[in-house]
């Protein structure tokens, strides 16, 4: 995996990630393909809108289909269509966030499935073994991800685990496949400062910042992400786990990111909440009703092309299969192309103008 | 719209129709878009399957959004972006079939919809109107739909009002839309025969059988199929309603019939029941688990040339939205694969070898 930085302006930054399958232009976006396949669109939607390069969740899959599953159908690209890269996370978070019981040990964790209660356990090996089978491009180590809000000593000692999986995880690589550390250590401006040195010292191909947006205020989260992206060295890829409301990508650009993954505008499209140049709308709306106009004027994706909000409103509310994929299609040409404007504006040297633009709008 | 028969086999006929919107091939199968989208695909996928023309349900639009909505938002084809030919039922069966309560008059029918309870009445001028609005290429008489079973009298009452209607229907008929009659007559040959001359005798654009497959045995209904053709005029397209069981297609077609519609390809697909060269496969099997084939090796369709079972059946189990989709793109491409096929054999003369073939399979 190669990476250049193309372009800086203040920290932001516009880069190349250059992969076997393919370049990847920064900040970059990835929709979330939780069960290997991102909801409501196709393979050839995403190509269409823009994507270059999709995340999936390496927990969901493990439990369904099974990762050996996913292996003996030829690994995870072609198993859901998808030749570009794909980035699967550990597995960790969603642990942490879904299962009904969860026991963290120094070794791992041992956790019940939230689809039928069998019990199963994830410790280094397990994650790095189940996302070489998957073979995905990019690799996450495996992290205790903490939650918010924790005491400095709870979050110290889950920073430990949160190292000690990540040493073991880098030992565990496999060539072929990228692997990123992860940086924990909940809203202490040390804790983070230490990991980040300790995993920056393992040396992996680019470094996430993780356990941040999982309930902390905003100004807490900005905080902690402006603290975050000097600590990661600027020759790598610099990750934002699980961040993708576009006023934080702002922020996160701003402190030098390069990478967000967020359900937001698929799961928004699918509760017909739709971005749009003016903001945002929910198409339910009565006065939509018999509304000849596209959903924004601005914009030439395939849904505002053919169809009108009237249109849109009405198979909406009839709950059709095509209206979550319309909207879902609407709203990820609306993040691509916010993305790929932004990373002109870092190349133009304008993206202080960028944002305060778009803070108004959203 | 103009109508030339282009070989026939028996009874069996390769027919093409006309229409200011493009040309049909007949027999041909009309896919159900009720609400104004054929559940789970886009006009383009189902142009790509073949579709030349696509059946919307008038009881449906008029309840939701309103034809008067439809029409403010320039019509049915610039609504759902479809712009091949359109039939629209005259909401009649709907009203019989899904209304709480229905109060048949002598002038049209009261109903509840089935929706929010609100009081409705469409009669012939009603369903004329409606439709007028919607702007179909292919318009339907407004008829009684008798039950299976009834009474010789209420047949026969029921039928009186089928052709009252029919006739009013015709006195309405706009420049630029067809209006094809209906023959009623529950399974009573004298009901049937009386129907259709009069039907006949208005002159229409195109003639159905309606009221079979209401409840009443295959044979019987085989039967009824097989007296009814032959009463409908030569030169004009012969449509068999609601019919599309592909077994009943080929009696339907061997009886003289041109025109099929049936929500049966894309309502299985949604539930997960495909269509192969080799009869049908529930996609949920544990057998394809891991199974890498496509759903069926002799198809070329975009699912079959892209996906594995093991995929297909992991996401129909996770109701991943892409699942209906590829399901339903699949069992229409097999359905207008077929209806080509027979067409084939209608003009080369072995629709009889077809038939037979394709009972052993179905």
């Amino acid at each position: 995996m190669l990476f250049n930085i193309v372009k800086t302006d203040g920290n932001a930054r516009a880069c190349i990630i250059e992969t076997a399958r393919g370049k990847i232009e920064t900040p970059v976006f990835m929709p979330v393909g939780t069960l290997g396949a991102v909801k409501a669109v196709s393979p050839d939607e995403l190509k269409e809108v823009g994507a270059e390069i999709i995340l999936c969740n390496t927990y969901h899959i493990y439990l369904r289909p099974g990762h050996n599953v996913v292996s003996s159908l030829g690994g995870i690209h072609k198993f859901m269509n998808w030749d570009r890269p794909i980035l699967t996370d550990s597995g960790g978070f969603q642990v942490f966030s879904l299962s009904a019981l969860r026991k963290i040990e120094e070794n791992g964790v041992h956790f019940k499935s939230h689809i039928d209660g069998s019990m199963h356990f994830i410790g280094p090996k397990e994650a790095m073994d189940i996302q070489s089978l998957l073979g995905s491009d990019i690799a996450m180590v495996l992290d205790d991800c903490t939650p918010y809000p924790s005491s400095f000593e709870y979050a110290q000692e889950s920073l430990e685990r949160t190292i000690k999986w990540a040493a073991e995880c880098k030992g565990l690589q496999k060539t072929g496949q990228a692997l990123f550390g992860i940086v924990q250590g909940s809203l202490f401006d040390n804790l983070r400062r230490k990991c980040a040195e300790e995993i920056v010292e393992m040396g992996f191909d680019g470094y996430a910042a993780g356990g941040l947006s999982v309930g902390e205020p905003k100004e807490e989260m900005h905080k902690m992400v402006y603290f975050t992206a000097p600590l990661l060295p600027v020759d790598k890829p610099r990750y934002l786990m699980g961040i993708g409301d576009l006023k934080d990508v702002l922020v996160g650009v701003e402190a030098g990111f390069d990478m967000f993954d967020c359900v937001m505008p698929t799961r928004n499209a699918r509760n017909g909440t739709l971005f749009t140049s003016r903001g945002r709308i929910s198409i339910k709306r009565e006065e939509f009703r018999s509304d000849r106009k596209p959903l924004d004027p601005d914009c030439r994706c395939y849904t505002c092309r053919n169809y009108s909000r009237g249109y849109l409103r009405h198979i909406f509310l009839s709950k059709e299969i095509l209206s979550m994929r319309l909207n879902t299609i609407h709203n990820l040409h609306f993040y691509f192309n916010f993305f790929r404007d932004m990373r002109k504006s870092v190349i133009e040297g304008n993206f202080t103008e960028f944002k305060s633009k778009w803070e108004a709008i959203l």
